[in-house]
């Protein structure tokens, strides 16, 4: 497996991988695409043979020095075994440094559907560090994790 | 006090306000006006004797149902005594509820100078909600408070 900043042919596999994220709501998927084309956020993807099996999108948070919001993560169903997601936890983790970054944020659901997800921030060192109620919309709740760098 | 949607004209007069507003960096009052001149976010205005004296920022949340986040207030130091902020933060629930929005997302620093920033979210019925450690930079700490309609 290989990490490293995406480059625009890899926008094919991008959406393929997020298309097949049974989780992601297909505003979410749009708003992956979106945040592609926009060209103002940072992607690290992971090939493994010669297929994107994974990515992340980041970017710094503006009126912060140093805080980086992760905005999504994603691994492909099929690859998961190969500890992808860990990985480019802490390839984006060095991304983050070498741009003097120092605290990384991240926000998903209080869903159940998401405990997976929970589960795997705790798991790959971030803390659960505050909870909103009802933010996406009632009943579902945001959690933010964060690690310092 | 009138207090109304902003229009094309108040633009002069939003920026006088926040030009006025000591604890702004100048990189917030930059943000501002790109908040403004972007014309994707709604202001609401105070207006008291011909004159803007203040007024509140605000936009929908992505991803949510309901969700507003209110990314500014600010009120002329020499209009305080009006209770201009107060009935701005009213005014703003009620654009919020017509558009069937159901929470109000505050963020603001933990830094000593904005103490009083914060006082006046309590005292306005605002509940604090969360804390990110060293979100803005280290030793300046997120403070997010919330009101649930």
């Amino acid at each position: 497996m290989k990490i490293e900043m995406a480059k625009p042919e890899d926008r094919q596999g991008i959406l393929a991988v997020t298309a097949n994220i049974d989780i992601f709501t297909d505003e979410e998927k749009d708003t992956v695409r979106e945040l592609w084309d926009d060209g103002d956020y940072d992607f690290l993807v992971a090939h493994h043979n010669g297929q994107v099996i994974g990515y992340t999108c980041f970017g710094e948070r503006a009126l912060t020095e140093g805080s980086y919001d992760l905005y999504w993560i994603a691994v492909d169903p099929s690859a998961r075994r190969l500890g992808a997601g860990k990985a480019l936890m802490r390839a984006t983790e060095s991304e983050v440094k070498k741009r003097s970054g120092r605290l990384i944020i991240v926000e998903t659901s209080g869903m159940e559907k998401y405990e997976s997800t929970r589960a795997f921030y705790l798991g790959v060192g971030y803390q659960q560090e505050a909870v909103i109620r009802d933010f996406y919309k009632p009943g579902d709740d945001l959690v933010i994790y964060t690690v310092h760098l």
